[in-house]
């Protein structure tokens, strides 16, 4: 029921999931089963009437209730038990679904999978991980939302969960992580940052950090020391720059169209490299499951796109690993614990 | 003598900039004599040759020594007070020039004009306002780089001194000003962009607030409630932003010219709209004067157009109007005496 383009988006985008990933495959979609039945009905026997065969591999689960995308997320969770976004991330945290995908109110569903889900140790709130297409490969941003007025200790938890992402979403071996800051000095930079490159600099944090990388280094996915495959900032900077980059394609396909006479069909289809729905969803970091955040502004194919990343994540045994390397890193649980009693002190202040 | 290509560009771009001035301009040539006549006579004896007459308003001023890109800011004002940053600077305070263009060391260039020229009261420190090329129009967005862990005052300031640049460098009418966050509702972002919201409504700001835009609006200059001149922001987000802009035209003309096969001259011609060269510089808002700083990597036509910005400043009497609008601002000034409080019980608790 979540995303702008619902029910449509996601039943189109649960379909031709199905078709492209094989028979061993079957999606629960989770909502008002009128709705979504005739939301099918309409596909079946429109568009998309050649996949009425990966059809049968699709079930319902009745949730009565939704989450708007204005509703607070706590609220709601308390006040919708029966919403889709709680009852399908249920279905998961009892083991009776392997992933869960939402294109919903984003702040729900990280609250639903903090609550129900819950989060690895170590951590006291999940991070979101995005994919920004580079002239290279693709590089993972995080946090890009999450996590607004973030600790030393958190950006150091976002470069350990930024690595275990490249390393098994993405096939990077060793995966190099920048800090993004205002200067590629250790020294440039607000105080946060400052602190997290000397924490992360000190070689306890276990990640393979290259130093400071700046704004410019980003679309070209290296800086002056070489390639890197993860970006670490705060959750306000990493979403402001999300939606820059969503923003900047459509406002070059007009520029180039206007004055090199180029035609769109062709832009656009150059620019489908820095098109979200190309990634389709960004993994919500450190919960105990797959909790995969897809874009309000869904299209089937971005829907298709999210289900493809949560299987990969599944497969890869993604949370495993993060569970597994958090441990490993000891020093960041008494780091975050430390943490915890100094937001404890500034809520006092307040 | 400051900037990657220097005395290169500096001298060839004033030379540029006389000639499209007309008569009535001079430009004194702050630096080591020897080396920047050495390079007016390679210019002249061969691509240049033909601006020999603007040479003619070309002046000489000595300054032995050099301010590094790698020198710290303060340490480099007192150990070179006779670096051409520190000359140059004195010159514009004592009258003997109308403003002041470098494309040296920023934190150098603060530093000098913070203490030589001074800044306009309720300032703590000056902001640098980039114009940022939009689908529009460009749309001044500051802080650039000068401020980070800025207060909730100091974005209320930078409000006000983008609406001056905005008004009186560009020529819009009552501008419009969107403080830049991760939600357009005025309860999303950080603690300090929620808390500048919270002034910016109340209407004591003497600015045109239209509300939080997000980083999507940027690329297109409006947002859902219509559109904007001025983005404020925090001088790292600003920074990062304006570095990723600059990062992305020449990824973008990789890959359209490999993909849909566009010439590269015809997209580089389009993309000049993404060039920071073609603005050229940014001023420093709030110093008492006009001080104009350009990118390190500024070529010729670049510091052309900073020298075309800094007398649009003289002309349009910028820094006295900045002076008045601080000035018409009574609850900023205590506001910011506030505001130093605070840091001085951030430095005693460090």
């Amino acid at each position: 029921m979540g995303g702008d383009f619902a029910p449509h988006a996601p039943v189109a985008g649960a379909l031709q999931a199905l078709e492209e990933l094989g028979p061993e495959h079957s999606i629960v979609l989770v909502g008002r089963t009128e709705v979504v039945r005739q939301q099918l009905d309409e596909l079946l026997n429109g568009d998309l009437a050649h996949l009425r065969d990966a059809s049968n591999r699709l079930e319902f689960h009745e949730a009565p209730e939704v989450i708007e995308m204005t509703d607070r997320p706590s609220a709601a969770l308390r006040g919708k038990p029966n919403s889709s976004m709680v009852v399908g991330t249920k279905l998961h945290a009892d083991g009776l679904a392997d992933a869960f995908v939402s294109a919903g109110n984003t702040g729900a569903q990280m609250a639903a999978s903090t609550v129900l889900l819950r989060l690895h140790p170590g951590l006291k709130r999940p991070a979101i991980a995005t994919l920004f297409p580079t002239a290279r490969e693709p590089v993972v941003v995080l946090d890009s939302g999450a996590n607004v007025d973030c600790s030393p200790q958190e950006l150091v938890q976002f470069a350990r969960l930024g690595s275990v992402y490249a390393e098994y979403m993405l096939g990077r071996t060793d995966p190099v992580v920048g800090l993004l800051s205002i200067g590629e000095e250790a020294e440039k930079g607000d105080m946060v940052t400052k602190e997290a490159n000397h924490l992360l600099s000190g070689g306890d944090a276990g990640v393979n950090f290259q130093g400071n990388i700046e704004g410019r280094d980003i679309p070209l996915g290296h800086s002056d020391r070489g390639d890197f495959d993860v970006v670490v900032c705060d959750g306000f900077v990493g979403n402001v720059l999300l939606k820059f980059y969503e923003g900047i394609a459509p406002m070059i396909v007009e520029m180039v169209g206007k004055h090199a006479g180029v035609g769109r069909p062709e832009l656009e289809r150059v620019f489908g490299q820095l098109d979200y729905s190309e990634h389709g969803g960004a993994p919500l970091l450190g919960v105990r499951g797959v909790s995969i955040i897809s874009h309000g502004r869904s299209s089937p194919r971005a829907i298709k796109n999210a289900i493809r990343v949560a299987l990969r994540a599944v497969e890869s045994r993604l949370s495993a690993h993060v569970g597994q390397r958090l441990a490993a890193a000891v020093p960041s649980v008494s780091d975050s614990s430390m943490d915890d009693s100094s937001s404890m002190a500034t809520g006092g202040a307040a």
